[in-house]
């Protein structure tokens, strides 16, 4: 058997996997509830209009006349053309055939890659989320990290004079929640048209970005030349068991948006109807009500967090737009040491930054979490002996 | 742009990508309704008691108690449990840690192959399904053909003196119908096993399998140290639109399983529950009597087809076990011509052998239809002059 050696270069385990293994064991000896602030899994239920609209829709799959076999390759007319609206209001000009319906980011971080050929050169900035690398660790290229540091609040700077063929970025990052302004991602934007990269611009949680930040690569002109953005709604409308997300690969960049549709012929059936249905209803005047309330949710989750961290007299990236508290660990230790001394001391399940590819020792808190639970974790950050 | 060129070893568009246009164009001039045999997809609506558990699994969704974020890897145990017992019925023992939910068998087929090294020599029996041999072009692997043929009805037989690192197998054959017995199954399990190749048994039509042919792989002894077999929840409970399947690595299969799992972690974030469910579904008694009474229909189907043909005097394979009829051009036609003669004259639209890489000229007609269209169709086949 020839086995693909890449596997040899990963980490044995998916880190979250790792995380849920801790949890589980950190469950028998802990004697409070241990509170889960690892893995970025939404915990509010989803609204009443996405459960309607998934029910109506099973239901019309119970009907002749209204059953739907194969999903449209790229999704439903419905919901893409919902998405250019969206995409139009965060000041990106995209038409419904430059967006793709997915299962979610996670695939389709890797599934891009597969566009080229093996053995590019591709750049992540770190620390970063660690699905897309690993992918293409698999697929075979050449992965490299620009490191971003806590100094800069992790904004990483185009590394000009060097050049790859795949350069992936995460605003607002995961884990870091660093944020590009106009002006940095604009910045990425030029160096990459001028060294004729491709960006792989992961918008997971673009719904987190406030103020006059950019919502989307392509309200940087000309993005729509350099750029493929990836989104998910996992983290907006809560769908992480639901599963739908797209990928734009905009006309304007060269073969590529043919060649997607190409792959997706070769490699994918689409999205489940009852899903692209539940996935629409976010775009009503209701559902984005319903999703706002999410996101600031969430947010005041951060800063409740946030506060614990302050008084406890623990650093952490302040930023605006972001769902993660990325706290810097005290007294030298190691991510690993410190999430273990947190899990085990607090019943805290946090993520290290060694799982982010991370150089700086961080750990990440997820505020995807009832309130509770983040006032309980607030409360023993706070009393915590290190 | 370092374009994966392996794009220009295609066909230019997917072949039922390039039907549907065909398609489009033909209801514009052609008088009568276009009845379509093309895409092999279902028509009959989901039975009550999918849509029930599904309407059920998103109410569950809509509450905080019983919410559900993040699919477990591999999926739901409460599934993967049901399909371990469905698999004992078929007759291979194969515990849920080795079952993993998908969403499709079409993804699955490309997936797989991610196991293995690039360049890897993989062989396909043609006709063939042409997506995992595309997937495995894409991926940069050497793809070979095995032709079967019309003479011994399709039934492929192994290249003895040859080895492949890879091998696709499927039965009941998509296009031909062509369905393994157990002595000709077994000589591939004990040739691969000789010949140290792994066997990717593509088994989305095994509900259609009757009598005493094998349903799965694993109905060989021993076929659990050399073959994945992938499976389909389309064909059988109509969830062409729902997107479940599920695919089988075997632990005895070395560290396969162990890195299938690792790669559903850098790759994929799982199915939607709401599916899942729905899927389950299918397990229960009610379940079973639905999904056969569907299988059932589609292949009465299939006989009103080959009726037509017997008396329109145009050969086809003859097999018990497949919702296809495939059926010789007449006159030396090629397979493009017939399906278009058969497009333009009688308004049917059907899928020629070159988009299945097969070697004869033969057309695929798909049963999956209303009967009254396929009624319908017989009724202008036995018309068609050629």
């Amino acid at each position: 058997m020839r086995i693909n050696t890449a596997f040899d270069a990963l980490p044995k385990s998916y880190v979250f996997a790792r995380l849920a293994e801790k949890v589980a064991a950190a469950k028998k000896t802990f004697c409070d509830k241990i509170i889960d602030l690892g893995v970025g899994d939404v915990k509010l239920p989803l609204p009443e209009i996405f459960v309607r609209e998934m029910k109506l829709a099973a239901d019309e799959m119970q009907n002749r006349e209204t059953f739907r076999g194969y999903p449209p390759t790229g999704g439903y007319p419905f919901l893409r053309e919902a998405i250019a609206r969206k995409l139009l209001e965060d000041g990106a000009n995209i038409s419904p055939d430059e967006i793709f319906v997915s299962d979610g980011a996670k695939s389709e971080l890797g599934n891009v890659a597969e566009l080229f050929e093996r053995g590019i050169k591709v750049l992540f900035t770190a620390p970063c989320y660690p699905a897309g690398a690993e992918a293409n660790v698999l697929l075979g290229n050449d992965v490299e990290f620009l490191h971003a540091t806590s100094e800069d609040g992790f904004i990483p700077v185009p590394p000009y004079g060097k050049a790859y063929d795949l350069i992936y970025l995460c605003s607002p990052n995961n884990p870091t929640g660093a944020t590009f302004s106009y002006k940095e991602l604009k910045a990425w934007v030029d160096y990459a048209l001028s060294a004729n990269a491709v960006i792989v611009y992961d918008g997971a949680y673009s719904s987190y970005v406030s103020g006059d930040k950019p919502k989307t690569v392509y309200a940087v002109p000309y993005a729509d030349r350099c750029a493929i953005e990836i989104r998910s709604f996992s983290k907006s409308l809560g769908f992480t068991g639901i599963r739908v997300g797209f990928t734009v690969v905009p006309k304007n960049l060269g073969r590529l948006n043919a060649l997607w549709k190409r792959r997706l012929g070769a490699r994918f059936n689409g999205v489940s109807y009852v899903s692209q249905r539940g996935a629409a209803a976010a775009f009503t005047p209701l559902g984005k009500k319903e999703t706002e309330k999410r996101v600031n949710f969430y947010k005041t989750n951060a800063s409740v967090l946030k506060i614990a961290f302050q008084n406890r007299k623990i650093w952490y990236n302040n930023t605006c737009c972001s769902p993660y508290v990325y706290a810097r660990c005290p007294d030298g230790m190691t991510s690993e040491e410190f999430s273990d001394l947190v899990l085990t001391k607090a019943g805290i399940c946090c993520t290290p930054s060694s799982g982010f590819a991370g150089k700086e020792n961080f750990v990440r808190f997820s505020a995807f979490a009832l309130r509770e639970d983040v006032t309980e974790a607030a409360d023993r950050i706070e009393k915590l002996i290190f």
